[in-house]
């Protein structure tokens, strides 16, 4: 019906999460009215994205140089790390612009229905992290079942650990997810945040 | 907040139509996940499409190679063109798999709010292929006020051809467009087209 370049074009688009036909379609014809060096632009930054980001060896959020800006900002109080599931919650956290302490990514939770073991996520890499500087670990794992489950682990295996372990508090309504959270609410959830041991 | 690299590309993300931020950080994080070959399928198909696509210079459809499809295929009926007003619109009319006939497209409408002039759209180009061969021109512009005002500027022009001139008919709601009418809707509207001259 389409010719086969723009069909393969939409078939790409529709892969996108949450992209039907109509919407593929719609995006594939904005796209083939963009300039050439719009459209250039459009594919670099994809490929740049993609080719550039890696995750950050320390904290495993989203890095383009060594580490990531977070860890090489020297104007971070390093007696503070925020433990998140994902990148998306780092960059949520930033947005209430209150928290000045560093953070570590997870990249998921650990849950016993999808079979995600402890080993699955980066969560070995915190451990070196807490030298004696290392005064709290704020747990700010999604209040999911999962996440819970997580915050709980990740505090028994802390137990031993000589700083304070606390969890994020009220104001994210359980369910929830971090990044979708309005600052106001992350802000109380930071002052309230309770400690686990 | 973002490195700058993922940034970028969530910024070339938002220009698609209809996508806010959130919708393009998920596009963007989506994309980080891809393997690099999938990324690499993604950016060369927009490309393809971009770069191999072009109006094809009988009837103004999109084409892959010299003519598109439809010109090119022998076996479409030579004596029927319908004008449309874009080649979404070709792509709607086809779906129903009823109309044998060759396509028009101007590639727009005729607006005096916008200030579009029929020298402003694909229209000259359908003059010459009106031999006698051509025993009807449907015309499936919008039933919109500017896709009226181009059928009967259309028809006006086409009075002296010796051949029929036809609009689609009922089944196209008023304000309604033709790509996002079902296909029931379409069959009935080409069976109900009514002559305009």
């Amino acid at each position: 019906m389409y010719p086969k370049a723009l069909q393969n074009a939409i078939e790409q688009l529709r892969k996108l999460p949450g992209v039907g036909q109509k919407t593929a379609e719609r995006y594939a014809f904005a796209l083939l009215n963009y300039k050439p060096e719009e459209i250039q632009d459009f594919t670099k930054s994809i490929l740049e994205a993609k080719m550039t980001l890696h995750p950050c060896p320390v904290c495993g959020n989203l890095a383009q140089n060594d580490v990531c800006d977070i860890c090489a900002d020297k104007h971070r109080d390093p007696s503070l790390i925020c433990v998140v599931q994902d990148v998306k919650d780092v960059a949520a956290l930033e947005r209430m612009a209150e928290y000045k302490g560093l953070y570590h990514v997870l990249g998921g939770v650990i849950s016993t229905q999808k079979g995600i073991l402890p080993e699955d996520i980066n969560l070995e890499t915190l451990l070196p992290r807490l030298t004696p500087e290392v005064k709290e670990v704020i747990i700010a794992t999604n209040p999911t079942l999962d996440g819970e489950t997580t915050a709980l682990y990740l505090a028994k295996r802390l137990e031993k650990q000589n700083c304070i372990v606390s969890r994020l508090a009220h104001g994210i309504p359980m369910g929830g997810h971090v990044d979708y959270v309005d600052e106001m609410t992350l802000i109380k959830a930071m002052e309230g945040r309770k400690k686990m041991k």
